[in-house]
């Protein structure tokens, strides 16, 4: 135990409550609130544990709890990109990575340097544990849009190829979690609420 | 991969959702908005790993993980409780174990028990792992208090020694957190948001 540690620690925690105010595009379950980026991490987090026996891959369940956790953290510098934004791109953009670089900096030398180093897996997607993780965070919108009779589809106009498009990186993660989600997809059209 | 779990799952992962919705009396950081339980939990879910290292004893990162992020899950059926509320006891209800398996009984059977074992584990608060994710649950408002010139303390005329009478369980699992935050309560009553 070190007590320099903890004071590093703490001032981590203090910024990290700023998560809370990121909001995002997709809302709540039935709902008309606006999600926000705590809570979506949470939902990951748990949809994580939940669902790891779907993973392709057998995964490390802490580390992607922990991807899952601390992804849109840089957000509270670079704030919140919308999937289908075409203007700005979300991987992994310069001001994201200076983010990554002075939020997880406030931790002890060591643990910053681990916690770059997931969030880059995370964003790079190319482990095992990466792609479990990134298909947790496709997955948690399509069934908020589902539930929210299109949500951010409709209200973005968002078109049936486009959704397959993003949705299709579940399949990385779990072939079995996509073959459902890609049915969810496929009702859409049929329930008129995704426009194909 | 088994099909029929995930469409279990599926239902649990939307039934959780309600989480976003069960405000506490604890405000966030520097601010007038109430936390809810979903962001609280993802908050000690990054308290524990960050702050791991100063466990008594060695701990299951990722089960103390888990009793973080589900053991507010029950307040979606049995409300939030109020830690210095007298009238009533948080401490392990029936309305509560009737609720835990309601919600985690929409789990597949096993994963059901699972979750209803590690909530009990959480709420006896006898093991390391439940020791150490009680310490978490402790410590996180009073770094909010002390931020928010003394918050639910003020609000709800909340005196030093049942502050100290309820904080005291985070020696439990860390005396080292614990030294730093008996320092915080000592300084709050220097500093007039915490009366003697």
């Amino acid at each position: 135990m070190q007590p320099a540690h903890l004071l590093q620690q703490v001032a981590f925690i203090k910024e990290i409550d700023k998560l809370k105010y990121i909001q995002r595009k997709t809302k709540l379950f039935n709902s008309e609130r606006h999600e926000n980026d705590a809570e979506h991490s949470w939902h990951l987090a748990m949809m994580t544990i939940v669902l790891a026996e779907h993973s392709n891959k057998p995964i490390d369940v802490l580390k992607v709890v922990k991807m899952v956790l601390i992804h849109d953290i840089v957000e509270i510098d670079a704030g919140d990109t919308f999937i289908y934004d075409t203007a700005k791109n979300h991987t992994n953009t310069e001001e994201e990575l200076l983010a990554a670089k002075r939020i997880f900096g406030l931790l002890p030398a060591e643990q910053a340097a681990d916690f770059i180093a997931v969030w880059k897996e995370f964003e790079d997607g190319i482990t095992d544990e990466a792609k479990f993780a990134r298909s947790m965070d496709r997955f948690e919108p399509l069934l908020q849009n589902t539930s929210n009779n299109g949500g951010t589809w409709k209200e973005f106009d968002v078109s049936y190829e486009k959704v397959y498009d993003k949705k299709k990186a579940i399949k990385e993660g779990s072939a079995g979690i996509w073959k459902y989600a890609e049915n969810l997809i496929n009702e859409s059209v049929e329930k008129g609420i995704l426009k194909k």
